[in-house]
């Protein structure tokens, strides 16, 4: 049994948590939280533990799971836990990831931890899939398309909005773009022939629609670089069509071999909810983590570092009888 | 500089010289033939060597790629060549895998070297999305599909029917299937339900053609178990129609996460030239056998046991920075 604890109790946490329950070869020992943990109640029961008290639980958990933001909490939190457990997190600011590594690679090595950062589908999975796919063909253009799926940072920047009471913000890929790339044409794609984006909005009583719909449009980095569209609902339709948090994407490799032939590699997530899905790579690298710190590795790893046996909880035999 | 040798110089083997080309920190040193060498010339040169004589050739080179067919050459070649070099070898025979594991581990163990055993695309990179994806989505069904593309097994079982002067036989997935998968409703597939056979043929002048389309239809284990059409054809439209051999197919994972959310993984091939392809993919696994045997690994593995960064040419510090 890999024994694991989830430090942060939102989306991702609580997707976490129902991920366990798929994992019988796992057990979610405890929740750590910065909240007041009489505050917290978590779904499977199991005790909530003041973050400030992880140190008396490094006998009890084998990883930790980091379920915290990217923008302020995983640079502070993952190598300051990295020194006390193995842990996984979902780092996903990709230019800092440099910097992150770093950090948490002294953190680990330190405390003969092992660390891995970046683990969820983007960085994760796609990751993964442009590494094999460039290192196959070795000419050739990478895509990552993102979508149809809600951003929560430009579902963010919409609701600070004057007069927006609720919005959120779908990311899609331009069909005519992806066709292109199928097709082997290798374009070279703008950020607006990529993608457009869909907001949908409840406007509070009396706002002027047509600012807010102006604002949102010509809002630089977030959306005036795109073809934006935005509709308005009551708050009911609101509430009724957009409650999920569905994402995925694609990434692709065109390439040529030989004497000029095509070859393409496309990989694509489709999936119902972004956290549940990110939950379930995460519970996977846990026991990675779990595997690989017991065959005594130690340090910062990224999902390039795992192979992927040591995801899955068959034994080598049933894997190549069985997956190969 | 990774010193390579093709064994075996027939579709893949030339694939694999031709990939040599797009990675300029490997260096193809020399083939290894059965044939006699004065009849074998390569296109790029380099020396002919007779696979007796191999055994010379171990200070100049650091892994043999194994081109040779599952059915015979295989079975008996990869052992044999573990015993003095590096390998890496395409076995596609799926319920055989273990067995020829078992003794590729042996003797590649006892010689100290690193043997890659079924490394292409089935097996290959479809069995790592099937592990990375049943990893991850510990709920749900796994679906494969083939095509469209030719299948040489079956191409060579036409060619066998009296009358049959040229034949070539596309296996391709049924639409609808993909469909149902795609919105995850998870369908119980018969084989007639997964694929369909194109069959195109060159009659022999005077044969009887509803004789040789009645005999491929019927045929046990190839075709008599799928919906399979006959196209017959003249010889100048099938040299100018059926030249190349392109392939690829799906790996699709339908899962459930949470209470009752999907969640889709998908993965697909389309490919221009099966041999070309699949030699990028053994000249990738090959820099990974040089390097993980430079780590002082020894033993047969499988795509199971490598790390992604063992493929790619870029040092650690600029996957992180630019492929994660």
């Amino acid at each position: 049994m890999t024994r694991i604890a989830i430090a942060g109790y939102g989306n991702l946490g609580r997707g976490v948590e129902k991920a366990m329950a798929q994992n019988p070869d796992m057990e979610l020992v405890c929740v750590f939280t910065r909240r007041d943990p009489a505050s917290v109640k978590t779904a499977s029961g199991v005790p909530v533990v003041p973050m400030a008290e992880a140190a008396s639980w490094t006998e009890k958990v084998d990883v930790v799971i980091l379920c915290g933001g990217s923008a302020t909490d995983l640079p502070q939190q993952t190598p300051e836990v990295a020194s006390l457990f193995n842990v996984v997190d979902s780092f996903d600011t990709h230019a800092n990831i440099p910097t992150h590594f770093a950090h948490v690679d002294e953190a680990a090595k330190k405390a003969g931890k092992v660390a891995f950062i970046s683990v969820g589908w983007d960085p994760g999975l796609f990751s993964l899939n442009r590494i094999y796919a460039e290192s196959i063909l070795r000419q050739g253009s990478t895509y990552t398309f993102w979508g149809k799926g809600v951003s929560q940072g430009h579902s963010d920047a919409i609701r600070r909005v004057p007069g927006v009471k609720k919005g959120i913000q779908y990311t899609v890929p331009v069909p005519s773009a992806l066709e292109a790339v199928r097709n082997g044409e290798n374009p070279q794609l703008t950020t607006r022939e990529k993608h457009t984006r869909e907001c949908y909005v409840v406007a509070e009583e009396g706002a002027d629609r047509a600012q807010i719909e102006e604002t949102i449009k010509n809002m630089p980095n977030y959306f005036s670089d795109y073809d934006t569209t935005v509709t308005f609902m009551t708050e009911e339709e609101f509430d009724a069509t957009h409650t999920s948090l569905p994402h995925g994407g694609f990434v692709m490799r065109s390439g040529i071999t030989g004497d000029g032939t095509k070859q393409l590699i496309e990989y694509s997530l489709n999936l119902g909810s972004n956290p549940e899905f990110t939950a379930c790579v995460l519970v996977a690298y846990a026991r990675a983590a779990a595997r690989m710190s017991a065959e005594g590795q130690t340090g910062a790893k990224t999902v390039f570092d795992v192979a992927p046996r040591y995801l899955s909880p068959l034994d080598d035999e049933t894997l190549r009888a069985h997956l190969l």
